[in-house]
């Protein structure tokens, strides 16, 4: 366990912190949460919390959590000068909020930052009564946005096997296989060959469950000749890797699936020349979307061309119709256009990129 | 699909309404939402939603989502009089907020119910400018709490594997086998034999992590002589199962493992006889701790006794010290006692249990 590491981050918050005059923040998001301290990367369940981090603009920071968490928590996290663990008592469903809410009165000097979008109505009534608040999203993800070279060497890492997996799978997508079993085949190959778990649960859509973004693998199974979809992730020394192919499985694939498969590889290749420091998140999008109106087939692109990934699937940048972020070097997004088609399915096809100095590198 | 056992269940729900005067129900948890509607039973990510529900006195009812869900959502909603699908823009990050308020500007008469600890205070704050509101936590669980004997008979389904799983573990233990390897045995076992998925990542500890209640598997191993403790559960056909037990592994088992071992399975045995309809769940609890206090070991045991489990883990009620809600026929609740000591591990051990007309019967 690297503590300088979660420290020096903890460091660049305080900066954070001091620009907006703050004088501490609360922080429940569990991906920020661990990137600034080590502890749990995902909560177990939705309506769940493991804990949260109290960092002060003084210096000195909380781990809290609860008993069943405790002794890993002062594993981690060594009782010091700047670091100390808070065990509240009722579990990390509101309860504690009371104890926290002293805990933060004793402790930040100030207004207290705290991340509005994920943190629930109810926690935050409690844990923030009679202190003076500003919602403070997107400052932890303004260090997490930028991958450290080591975080880009871990996500090269997870998009190789990510890459393994395609090169393997083919030879899994048989007649009669269900969309069950070449999700089951997936996660067996993520997991014996090293990931710790999906980052996501696999999308594999045959036919017309291609045409569904986000289908759930079901009992549809490979025809004589079938489109499949396949849109994989796995989470690799904590870091996410998402891939998207699409195959024909069958003697010859028809005009209307190599047309589309086309349209959206060019859409790809047109979203890429426009990835370099200084272009603007929106300006991506809008590259694939130029071409597929001109295409004539843009009502058939259904959603954002690509999101930012690292130690969550989704986190930002997002490259939407609306994102003004601007890149930099450092960031890791991915780019999937798509065509969809609910009478026979449909193509998606995505890589993750890195923005470099002068341009991007596709993993 | 039975769309029928939805409608049903929001028939219930209405009656609720009317006994609180709420004119509507906004559901984010999605547990909740899929209860109601079969819509997506878990969320992605902690920070994305992939839709709610508007649920109205006056009978029609809304499953609001996005693009990416659109094709599945109409597949499983038919429009119809009482239900309308709603597609926003923006994902489910909080961009929706607006369109979402516009929508139950238009729909709901009277005070909106909303679940304070399970929508983000940002969202909360958009979704409801300007509208009457009510906290109304629990009132879906309220429903959920009981379970139908349809529901009882999936998972009786899903803790027999879990039996089955436990039956076989043995067998796995072996000199050299790490909590890694042992957490993928176990869960390649369950999706083997049907599971969809873990119900939660399987907790191995060896030794001293046996002392850690949530301990991560990691590449502590099995020496000649090991306390192995697994909390393991698989979800089949949407429903959780949730058991623990602790194996001795070596030819004999010393003093101190078997006396924690006696200490732990009388708690259970002192809990499993106050159960039965109109008992309070903080009794059941008090039961185990009131033993471990005999036995002079109460300061080792630092949870709950149980908690609810149903399609979700952790669910109402509560075995603890602060949960008075009385015992009704058809709940159901683990009961699984600890105690850990840092210097050589732990105990737990962890049965599922439906309450009866007249008492409790373990699956």
């Amino acid at each position: 366990m690297n503590s300088g590491l979660y420290q020096s981050r903890r460091e660049k918050l305080r900066n954070l912190l001091e620009e907006q005059n703050l004088g501490g923040m609360l922080v429940t998001l569990d991906a920020n949460r661990f990137y600034l301290s080590g502890f749990e990367l995902q909560d177990a369940q939705t309506n769940e919390s493991s804990g949260c981090l109290i960092i002060t603009a003084g210096g000195k920071d909380w781990l809290c959590t609860d008993a069943r968490y405790a002794e890993a928590a002062s594993r981690l996290w060594r009782e010091a000068d700047k670091e100390e663990v808070f065990i509240y008592s009722g579990g990390g469903t509101g309860g504690c909020a009371g104890q926290i809410n002293q805990l933060l009165k004793a402790t930040v000097k100030g207004v207290l930052g705290f991340e509005a979008f994920c943190i629930s109505q109810g926690f935050f009534a409690g844990v923030t009564a009679g202190l003076s608040v500003a919602g403070a999203d997107g400052l932890v993800e303004k260090l997490r946005i930028v991958k450290s070279p080591e975080e880009i060497a871990l996500m090269r890492e997870s998009c190789n096997l990510n890459h393994a997996l395609l090169h393997w799978l083919p030879g899994s997508l048989a007649f009669g296989r269900t969309e069950k079993n070449i999700s089951w085949d997936i996660e067996q190959f993520f997991r014996n060959h090293g990931a710790e778990a999906l980052s996501f649960e696999s999308i594999v859509g045959i036919n017309a469950n291609a045409a569904l973004p986000h289908a759930r693998a079901g009992e549809a199974s490979i025809g004589e000749n079938s489109c499949v979809l396949v849109d994989v992730g796995c989470r690799l020394k904590d870091y996410c890797s998402d891939q998207t192919r699409t195959f024909w499985v069958g003697d010859k694939a028809p005009g209307h699936f190599l047309k589309t498969l086309e349209q959206v590889k060019e859409a790809q290749k047109r979203a890429f020349k426009v990835i370099k420091p200084g272009a603007a998140c929106k300006d991506v999008h809008a590259a694939a979307g130029k071409y597929f109106e001109e295409q004539g087939v843009a009502g058939h692109f259904n959603h954002g061309l690509g999101h930012g990934v690292g130690l969550q699937t989704h986190e930002r940048p997002r490259l939407n119709a609306a994102d003004e972020t601007v890149l930099k070097p450092g960031m890791v997004v991915t780019v999937e256009p798509g065509l969809y088609y609910p009478e026979w399915g449909g193509v998606r096809w995505e890589h993750m990129v890195l923005v470099t100095e002068d341009g991007y590198e596709i993993f």
